[in-house]
């Protein structure tokens, strides 16, 4: 089982810190939701692990994701070859992420989850769901703000993502 | 018709207790979405009211409810037979929540509304919206923080919810 | 392409501007998803522009609207018709709207975007998603709070919101 976080804020959490993470995440989606792709490793560290696993390998202690990436060279790889090179239909996505929530925070790292449900519309298609999960992260303070140190996505979806283009 | 909510926060409504409302339902949620049921009763007081109400049954002034517990003691006995005694086919749970607005508050309780949506996930079965509807709550304000005394789950989904296992 | 926000909140946004704006997207995602659509039009200024447009039109320059309504009359018309005169099956709305963020705001104007999805619900029929979008916004600071001098609903949904029957 995924391990209970704390029920409170951490003490002490500054207001300034939970609205910076809360404007991360608006950020973030906002830049894929426009279809930005290769924006989007911008919002990592040099040396980010990205992870989409499901939450049932997860929870089996599988190690087996649906995407990887170590470092922000494979991110800007990854961004690449969805923008240059490989094919899919033309489609809209759109996140829903909600329950943002810091667990930890220190004067280097932000601990933080928050659940997400990312939307696909492909043309002519009604909307559908594409994933419902939720992220487990690690941000780096640093003077340019934050950045993802560590982004888990957990996924509870399973049937749906064999076809997942775009990162969450 | 539900009562119109007052359309501005309630004067002099701090900031803390905003957050502590936020908090408290990042905290339910992820709960329940772990799976976490026999956590779940710790969130009530000792006299708390649990309701999940079809919308068209409240507005028709009729009392079915879907889910009814009176007492924490009865809400302890349902998180029992959920994860020990009832047959049901194994299933994630995720929770979005948001619209959350806090419409009157004094030194003892909190009143407070926002709009969730229950997805779930079978095994082998792409993610379906399992129930959408709104919160109406009370809170206490005890020392060890918000509890709810009353609960009301008041959805707009009628199809599906009939095999509801997990509480809303 | 729709033009990037700032990734960073404006400097000195106030904390209780933030939940002003927060505070606005609860109020009226309530107000319709009650049902209530004479009460509205009472969120916009007398001259504002409301229109409901599918994202794929407004990256093509194309101006065909969904829904359009210059002026608080014709919002008043739109909302009078709907609640009287024209006939559709009955139907639950509900709003999810998250990422709320400003992007620009001095005395007069706040400029801000989020993300929404709008649940439909027939009677004996599941859930479905009416359409998926955002908010472009512009609201006008009045003495009476917040009042929106133009939103634009930039809707990813193409299939389903054929037959949308009240606002989004």
């Amino acid at each position: 089982m995924i391990p209970a976080q704390t029920r409170r804020a951490p003490p002490a959490l500054p207001e300034a810190l939970r609205r910076e993470v809360e404007d991360f995440h608006a950020a973030y989606a906002d830049t894929l939701d426009r279809g930005d792709i290769e924006a989007w490793p911008e919002f990592f560290t040099e040396d980010a692990v990205y992870r989409v696993i499901a939450r049932d390998n997860l929870e089996a202690g599988l190690p087996l994701c649906l995407m990887l990436c170590e470092g922000k060279g494979m991110l800007k790889d990854r961004a690449y070859a969805i923008a240059h090179t490989e094919m899919y239909a033309p489609r809209y996505l759109q996140h829903q992420i909600s329950l943002i929530r810091v667990t930890a925070f220190d004067d280097a790292k932000v601990s933080a989850q928050a659940n997400y449900v990312l939307f696909e519309t492909l043309v002519d298609e009604p909307t559908r769901i594409l994933q419902v999960g939720r992220y487990r992260d690690t941000f780096a303070r640093t003077e340019g703000g934050l950045l993802l140190a560590e982004r888990l996505c957990v996924y509870d979806s399973v049937t749906v993502p064999n076809c997942m283009v775009f990162p969450a």
